[in-house]
């Protein structure tokens, strides 16, 4: 569903770090099913868009945090109500489908 | 920005319905820039997730009405606070893109 109304990754990783900043590999283990080249491509996207910022920390390994900007928690609000929408009809979704392809290859 | 959060076709096409039915040409006329073949794939989309119903009517010619279902109705809500977010942002999104594409060219 999400695939439909929102590009589903960026809309994870939008509702992941609305509650703080997040490393690299933490994202990686919240998002099940991204891989590390889907991840990298989503983050960079949304940095290009000026909703996630990207920190390095010269520690050893260095460490590097992606953060929501000031624009990127406002835009969390109703990405989470989209998600939160998505995941309660979810059901009926799958169900409406399932039917629309039995009637139409029959 | 909607393409990012958003499949933006099938979110102008949820916004355009939510306050009645409309026909093919209609929408068409309403949503700037796309095409014959993209509204055909968007609504179909739409209809197989059980958002949108087809309503044909034996005039002559045929009159085809797509309308919101229920499921429909209850998503276009979410779905309007993030078009109306995305409208109000668009500019510090722009602004955003250009400098992170200087960044990286430079």
């Amino acid at each position: 569903m999400l695939s439909r109304v929102g590009d589903k990754w960026s809309v994870f990783v939008i509702m992941m770090l609305s509650d703080g900043p997040k490393r690299f590999n933490e994202l990686k283990r919240m998002i099940n099913g991204i891989s590390q080249r889907m991840l990298t491509l989503t983050l960079r996207g949304l940095e290009r868009d000026g909703l996630v910022t990207r920190t390095i920390f010269p520690t050893i390994p260095p460490r590097v945090d992606y953060e929501l900007t000031d624009l990127g928690h406002g835009l969390s609000r109703p990405v989470e109500a989209l998600g939160k929408w998505a995941k309660e009809h979810l059901d009926q979704i799958e169900a409406a489908r399932t039917k629309f392809d039995q009637r139409n290859e029959g």
